[in-house]
């Protein structure tokens, strides 16, 4: 059975999927993209390297700078991230008639985050399955678990050559000349995942 | 790494330990009972099969009487089973000083449930880990994996043999003869998993 999962190549995301891979799910990493910047190349290399099947979502430009509007509208990133998140499961839903929508949110998460409302409201308009299986796990547990499978690299959101929806935001923010650090914190850690361990595999494999 | 997982024979907290056996975790199945009738034995069953250790948490008599008494004044099951719920993981912890403790919880479930910020003030309190791996999963991907995993067994709640909390609750009210249809509904559908599909282990294996 496929899978379509929200994929941003971070620790999060590539968690999911091994959980549902281990439970005999086929994983399609589907990466949101709105073509200003081919971040979604991190993530096929972590998608590649776990096995997974990967996409692009390409999402409109009118609806990045509507995200951005709101981010400055709001003077925070999080209601932006919501709706950006919703709008991305929908479109994963009619865009390649998914039945099991995943994401990486855990249980400690603000931003992404859906209601169990929000949740069951889509499920039910559209017939359809949607699955976070870190949403019980705290972050002691996914940092061990994160240990066990794979080998990260940890720096600061600036630097990090990672894919999540932020990373194309601040992309376009600074493009527009925006001060992006009203909205986005300087110090942000992110990680994101450049190889596997070998328990998981036949051997361990890294890429930089 | 030894998880205590609270454990009733039920497909949920059965389900639970399987995603996190294939996660590496060895699995310490924990019943809970009062000592009032062996309800025990049917999760020892189910634990055997699964390939869990098993362990039974006697827990106080008279918490059983303070248990039922809290049904009595407040006309409804829920605030003592998340009460029960929670002594419980407390119990484990001190007693088998556990360093990690899942339950079956789901995500639509009302009872038992606790709250995040119980759930991190007893990891904080104690320097635990509290994992609940089904937290994530609505009813429709529970009952596909279930599917996929376990041979189950449906049955109205005074009929299935099971052991969760609510088993020795309602036995032993019915012992001090309260009408127990005043606080828990008459045709509650319960179910307990009675074998293992192939694909998880060498053959199928049935128990009755």
């Amino acid at each position: 059975m496929n899978v379509f999962l929200l994929f941003s190549g971070g620790k999060d995301s590539s968690l999911a999927g091994l959980i549902l891979k281990k439970l005999g799910y086929n994983i399609i990493a589907v990466n949101v993209s709105f073509g200003v910047y081919p971040f979604y190349k991190y993530a096929k290399h972590v998608a590649d390297l776990l096995g997974y099947e990967f996409m692009i979502l390409e999402m409109n430009k009118e609806l990045l700078e509507k995200i951005i509007e709101t981010i400055i509208k709001t003077g925070k990133v999080s209601k932006a991230l919501n709706l950006l998140h919703k709008l991305s499961i929908e479109e994963v839903i009619k865009r390649y008639d998914a039945k099991i929508i995943a994401d990486g949110i855990r249980r400690d998460d603000k931003v992404p985050n859906l209601s169990i409302s929000e949740i069951r409201s889509i499920e039910d308009r559209y017939n359809v399955e949607i699955v976070s299986p870190l949403k019980g796990l705290g972050y002691k547990t996914l940092r061990s678990l994160v240990n066990r499978y794979f080998i990260v690299e940890e720096d600061y959101s600036d630097r990090i050559k990672k894919s999540d929806y932020e990373a194309e935001i601040r992309y376009y923010m600074k493009l527009k000349g925006i001060d992006i650090y009203r909205y986005f914190p300087r110090n942000h850690k992110q990680s994101r995942v450049v190889g596997l361990k070998n328990q998981s595999r036949g051997g361990s494999s890294f890429f930089r």
